[in-house]
């Protein structure tokens, strides 16, 4: 028995299978794309395929409407095969991959970031510095009379305009040593680091491509972005984002170790992150930076311990299970070439220190970035991601911790949530009276409503409450035009009915969706209220709240304290700061300082584990509410009744 | 149009040709495995192959009788394909690889060399000892109360258990220290490298496997040779030797260089060495040693320049053309991993420095363990391979040089030639009266004749000459049985006759052959008479000579000097020394001290180009004579007329 899987501008898959065999499990098989965050469990509907032709044991499911049931749409997990089939596959990773912002260079707003990076780490007494050399030689052509090897030859003169002891010539320069000099007339540009009295080469290349390039990621659990830098300047040169492969594999930590701990797992999550994400960026990076891949001579890469662990093909099982032990939390010693990056063999892969199992390298970088380990004030430090993660403190000590706010801040398990992407709400304001919906959507003008992202799903909680449409429970309190309920009697809120939306289908948002959110902004506030207690204090010890995280862009402080999600200070201390990650992860890469200074910072961070630490889930329990149980904790919190 | 090879003992291969394609570059870019030493310039005459079907326009040869000719068999070198044809290809590549002698290890013959070196070294204050160690480690497992990471864990167990400050952890060693440590409880054995207070880690393995092993090998242009030694106690493992797989690329440096320079050539002739010809040795010699590939912790190899630049995939074209410049004659900073050799892939690979591009590594490693570097007594050190080397000196000074001999000695340009292996004449007395032959053939007893090696040859032209069968010129000056003329008058003495040989072909050693051999002792002789007169010495001088090589095994110096190959000295002055190359790398990679004598040894060494010292020719002409023009300089040659 075999399926075909006609993949959207792909070449079709067929996969020999058994009658019965569940068709996601069959696609993975097949590494057939299917977006699959839920990890397909039947909860996020995403994994929709067509069957075509053959027989298909499906299950219902209020993702598929009848009219596309009828058309053959189908959830591909809760499919079984029972006879020959023929399904067809949206190109959902690449076309989710193709929507994401690819940030404009010429943007000033762009650049100003890592500029303000760097200022404010020079303030620090930061140096903007490293060991990494571009050098133009000239060497004499051998004669009868001067037949000195070309080793030797290329060493004398690396010396000379070094001014080095030693030079170290590794194996991918040897064995392009004879043939380079000669093409280019023994006029060469060499590539390297020094070390002490020894300079080593990384390359050699003609005369004319004298860059040397810095690679700064962050992996998110759901989104990569790059940067490329000029070494000696530490200018930006390219900058790039795309999805992160592994998605079809489970949109959270926990379903991607289970995929990685599978037979094959640790090359299939790997070639995920390394083959389909990292290797596109870095090929389209170069092409719009004009650089070589050999010239890349160091990386960085802030992600969190499950990213890295994945990344470097490590067993991540141990971070997962109890009592949750990470391979490392800083390890120094990777190269390029033990990742098969697209980049010099040899250049140093930089990994930002994790500081436990669930606080990682990306927070480590984002620390480092916003300087708050300098700072006399005491800060808050929030990155939203897939999970939430926080560090409270200032120069004298730093406390960090974790908390599994679940997908819900990037659209997973809401039922029309989705990435902040094309078509997506991003801002929301209701009217009182007539309870109808101003909205902001993400695309050109004209883009129609497609989904929910994370910042429209806080504007819409905040506004339904704020308009007493929803109660501190979350549930509907109030009825209308775009209140329906199901035969359950669940309530919703039709953002926008079929005629309104581009795909045709309703856009809600309904009592099990608020639920989860709730849930979600609950995790955070509890975790800071947790970290706060460690501490013994309070929230208004709080000076300062830096909020980072692809999720945060479009964030409205005043609408996340309104339903509890952050606590009730001052507008004015919170400051967005962007991709944090991203930034620590930049000035790694340039500054060696900066990498110490991260290494530092990440050594002297306090873990606390939020699971076994007493009160926190009755803090998550009172948290559970809008704004919260304890009213008091949030006088600014609006609800009009 | 297309050629089937119907290939001995493998799968048959098909290649789309065109009308006229040359039958030899065809099985080339098919690879298919055909002897061709001469590289097809017709002389070698062992490029046969059988057509089975079809037509080829082939050109007759003398290598090729008119039964075999009408049998079907050509000279793939000299033939074009005009129709679609099936040809049956010898399979002369694996039957010469399988005909090597592998060295017995138990035998105490093979034992003592390597003993012997080891005692001469030790003798000189040489310490056999290195840096390398294996050591078991247990570590306490995790708990949540003991939540440090693996690296730290297993990082303070080494600390520990070495005494040392840091551990360096690869990446190879880092992506699989997780797993192994929980697949063996927190006991594992752990292999690597101390350098100072740094232990670098190379390999993590089970407690049982705690075996560290250093890998020596030979690259001779024809043979390779390998042993294995136990890192630790220096001693002797297993030992193999095979055909080097480049033969088909030609027999000699200069055809194979000229093959490298060709499209893909520097892939080609890198993999007919490590995948065809290293990686199956090694893999045999793991399996007869009982260890594992990545417990090869260090490798060395003795080889001559083009050998060694050939391994390493550099452009050996420089060496070739004047001025002569090699990429390296001493470089450091190649792994096993670089190669990809079957073995720890951070294994550091030893390169015996080269001290010119004809005097290469394997003259260095020999000197080392000839011992003529510390010796008072004026030595002369003959290695006799495909080319032939030359070293003279004692402790204050070493003078090299090297001459093309060819390959006669080891039976090419030689019609009944043929490598020291089963059937091979190794040595023969002539009688003087009934000029009838007493033959050694090499093999089981009862093993007929197929040709002739080098010391057969060295063995026939000297008891020829002795006998007064031929003159001082090689030409034939008796009559007999054996003695036949060809329809130009050559004469030829036959070894063996048609009825008489293993092949049923005649074995002879004609005009052309005398000549060729005399030309090939005449670059000796003259090369070693250039070397001494070049330090103003005279063979009187010589307190000692000492001959290494494969060709040098059955070497009879009585016959040697009776040719003038050898300078007339005692003959008690002669030593043969066996496989020096292969005993200078095992020094070398067990012994930290013998491989930084070697570089200084390679460093004092003076290297005396031949083909541009004055009076060299002339010295070569006068020694193309049996013994020489000067028979003063032979007082024990003998002829008796």
């Amino acid at each position: 028995m075999k399926v075909t899987f006609q993949i959207e501008g792909a070449a079709p898959v067929i996969i020999e299978c058994n009658l019965g065999d569940n068709l996601l499990e069959l696609a993975r098989r097949g590494n057939v794309a299917i977006d699959a965050p839920c990890s397909g469990n039947g909860s996020c509907g995403k994994c929709r395929v067509k069957l075509i032709e053959g027989e298909l044991d499906s299950l219902k499911s209020r993702h598929v409407s009848e009219e596309e049931w009828e058309a053959g749409w189908r959830l591909s997990c809760n499919s079984k095969v029972l006879s020959d089939c023929t399904v067809f596959v949206p190109d959902i990773a690449s076309a989710y991959q193709s929507r994401m912002k690819t940030a404009d260079l010429s943007s000033p707003k762009e650049i100003a970031i890592f500029e303000d990076c760097q200022n404010h780490l020079r303030e620090s007494g930061i140096h903007f510095v490293n060991n990494f050399r571009s050098v133009v030689i000239t060497m004499a052509e051998p004669t009868l009379d001067d037949t000195m090897p070309d080793n030797e030859r290329f060493t004398w003169a690396v010396q000379e305009a070094l001014g080095v002891e030693k030079v170290h010539i590794p194996y991918t320069v040897m064995v392009r040593l004879a043939s380079t000099l000669r093409e280019h007339g023994f006029t060469v540009c060499v590539k390297g680091e020094l070390d002490g009295d020894t300079f080593r080469c990384m390359e050699i290349c003609g005369p004319e491509d004298t860059a040397i390039v810095g690679c700064a990621i962050d992996i998110g659990t759901t989104t990569v972005t790059m940067v490329f830098t000029d070494l000696t300047s530490g200018k930006l040169l390219a900058k790039g984002s795309s999805g992160n492969g592994q998605i079809r594999y489970g949109a959270d930590v926990i379903n991607r170790i289970i995929e990685q701990g599978r037979s094959g797992g640790k090359a299939k999550l790997q070639n995920a992150i390394i083959k389909e994400t990292l290797n596109p960026i870095i090929a389209s990076l170069c092409k719009s930076a004009g650089i070589s891949a050999r010239s890349i001579l160091r990386l960085s890469v802030g992600s969190n311990t499950t990213m890295n662990h994945l990344l470097l093909g490590v067993d991540a099982e141990p971070v997962r299970m109890e009592p949750y032990i990470p391979s490392f939390f800083a390890w120094e010693g990777l190269l390029a070439g033990d990742l098969k990056l697209p980049a010099n063999p040899l250049a140093p892969v930089l990994i930002a220190p994790n500081i436990g199992s669930y606080v990682g390298g990306d927070i480590t970088a984002g620390t480092l970035a916003s300087g708050i380990w300098d700072k006399d004030e005491m800060s808050l430090f929030i990155d939203l991601g897939t999970n939430g993660e926080l560090v409270f403190g200032n120069r004298d000590f730093l406390m960090s911790c974790a908390c599994s706010a679940g997908p819900a801040f990037e659209g997973g398990d809401i039922s029309s949530g989705m990435r902040a992407t094309d078509g997506a709400v991003e801002a929301c304001v209701i009217d009182k009276d007539t309870m109808e919906p101003t909205l902001e959507i993400i695309g050109d003008p004209g883009q129609k409503v497609v989904g929910i992202c994370g910042s429209g799903i806080i504007d819409m909680i905040s506004e339904l409450f704020r308009c007493g449409i929803i109660n501190a429970k979350g549930l509907f309190v109030r009825e209308g035009r775009r209140i329906l309920r199901d035969e359950h009697g669940m309530g919703r809120y039709v953002v926008a009915f079929p005629e309104e939306s581009e795909t045709a289908r309703e856009v809600s948002l309904n009592e099990v969706d608020i639920d989860n959110f709730i849930r979600a902004k609950g995790a955070i506030f509890s975790a800071i209220d947790t970290l706060l207690q460690s501490v013994d204090m309070t929230p208004d010890c709080i000076d300062k709240v830096y909020v980072a995280g692809g999720i945060g862009s479009g964030i409205n402080m005043h609408n996340a304290v309104n339903i509890g999600m952050f606590p009730d200070v001052e507008l004015e201390k919170f400051q967005y700061i962007g991709n944090s990650s991203l930034t620590g992860a930049y000035a790694m890469v340039v500054s060696d300082e900066a990498n110490a200074k991260c290494a530092e910072v990440a050594a002297n961070m306090t873990y606390l584990e939020l699971s076994t630490y007493p009160g926190y889930m009755d803090s998550f329990v009172a948290a559970c509410f809008l704004p919260h149980t304890d009213r008091s904790l949030f006088p600014h919190s609006v609800q009009e009744m």
